[in-house]
């Protein structure tokens, strides 16, 4: 794959890994990158992620008229009107992507907007992170080895697909598609879920009077899981309003299996309780073993 | 300290692992392992975690009626049992003092056996654990720079105390002391309840049809969120009835912060929606960078 021009618009750990690993790969021509403050471009610059650097108060969206690859990597939120900037000024064989973690939100923001363009849109989540952010933490091996989601509209072009896919699979990562409706629906279950039951947990902890004789005498487990309750509230915040119908959803499901965990416990029901309990840990160690073994492509 | 010698009634992980601590500081003469299975008692003699052995079926209860100090690690449904074999034999010197996750029930199983020798029981709690079980898994440093509680009773000698507070701070533990009630409340807080609602999250998810698509997404979040979940059925089945009342309530409190939450997500209330996570992730941050020493695996 060659990439003469990619423009990265939101230089942060995300934007700039991929950023990074397609020059590591030899797979980019030149990197424009595209975002809010100057410190985070100039260190961008500095760590020779992108070659040239616009702040949103420039005239960057010129700059993908010529561009092959347009990735919008900032908070969602930011999302619409980056895409109305965006709109006019794409060239007639840029494909522009995303690197947002919900998928239906977005696309109803790109349908608003990019109208004869929209077939050069492939929407996309690389289902990775870490607890960094910022050009600073960026680094090329980031997404090895890593799920990247495309969700394609009907009206998606199968050649930006393509194209974005091999974007992604130079940077090492497995690349699948999903329905839009199905990707929420799994992530909500499987990550915005576990988020907010982990934020409630610490935060209904942290708010006791007598918080620190709880968090004292916290050990591994509660480390691992209330690791995630450490994110960015922001962040968070934005995927759960962006998710809201399907989080909902999965926080009432999950409401119910609590629930009835609770009653086997209220009715001493070792046997259930234990049931429960296996079911469980045969499910979770079946997936650890599973995720070490290389997984199928799935076309959808 | 010098023990002349110790009885460890449950040559597991955490028995085998005080003894050899002890062993490894000199700090024991004689080591007396009392278990259920006669290859794990070999496997502890092999690895010369104790001296000699005794099954469940032997007569090993009188071999406590002249040793310093008996460690009761099984598995805490065995413990009725156990004490009732313990109370008649122990000797006037003998201290008894126990591994048990939970503390109130250990309690009232002593309170119904030990009579007169009540004032020699320390209720104790060693944090420390890994996934690897039986003496084989045994490790001298286990316990280094990890949290034992001790939950003496008003009747709990000083000196039976201290002898059990020293064996522990021997094999390198930090030693504290709370009350049982307490001890159960914050355990169930910060413990129990985090497995629950992670064995609840799996076992859930592993019910639906279509499962394997959501496993198949599930990435690292999922991963330390739900480790827990892969944990001992049967052990988590007995600490969550050992200690039903108190989990009880945690699950109940829980419930209530997730419903407080699900309201936040379900009223678009944003600004209180970024406030809880806000409140978490800040709690969530301090309390890592409090820890001065790496956590180890929470057994119970």
């Amino acid at each position: 794959m060659r990439i003469a021009k990619l423009v990265v618009v939101g230089v942060g750990l995300i934007g700039g890994s991929c950023a990074l690993a397609l020059k590591r790969a030899g797979a980019v021509g030149e990197v424009v990158g595209v975002g809010r403050t100057r410190p985070n471009l100039d260190a961008a610059l500095a760590r020779l992620v992108i070659d040239r650097a616009y702040t949103l108060d420039d005239p960057w969206a010129r700059e993908t008229s010529d561009a092959d690859i347009v990735l919008v990597a900032t908070p969602v939120a930011q999302f619409p009107s980056l895409f109305a900037s965006l709109a006019g000024a794409i060239g007639p064989a840029t494909v522009v992507t995303d690197a947002g973690s919900t998928k239906q939100d977005v696309i109803a923001a790109a349908r608003g907007v990019f109208a004869g363009a929209l077939p050069r849109f492939v929407p996309g989540h690389p289902v990775a992170g870490t607890e960094h952010t910022g050009a600073a933490a960026a680094f090329a091996s980031l997404f090895e080895g890593r799920n990247v989601v495309l969700t394609p509209l009907r009206e998606t072009a199968r050649e930006a697909t393509e194209r974005v896919a091999m974007l992604w699979q130079t940077c090492g990562a497995r690349v699948t598609t999903l329905d839009p409706t199905r990707h929420d629906a799994v992530f909500a279950a499987v990550s915005h879920l576990p988020h907010v039951l982990a934020f409630a947990l610490v935060a209904e902890l942290a708010a006791r009077p007598d918080a620190a004789a709880y968090f004292d005498h916290a050990a591994s487990g509660f480390r691992d899981f209330t690791r995630i309750a450490a994110g960015s509230p922001e962040m968070w915040r934005d995927i759960a309003f962006a998710n809201r119908d399907a989080l909902l959803a999965e926080i009432d499901r999950y409401r119910d299996a609590l629930d009835r965990a609770r009653a086997l416990v209220a009715a001493g029901d070792r046997a259930g309780l234990a049931t429960l309990f296996r079911e469980a840990s045969i499910a979770r160690r079946a997936w650890e073993a599973r995720r070490t073994q290389p997984v199928v492509e799935d076309k959808g």
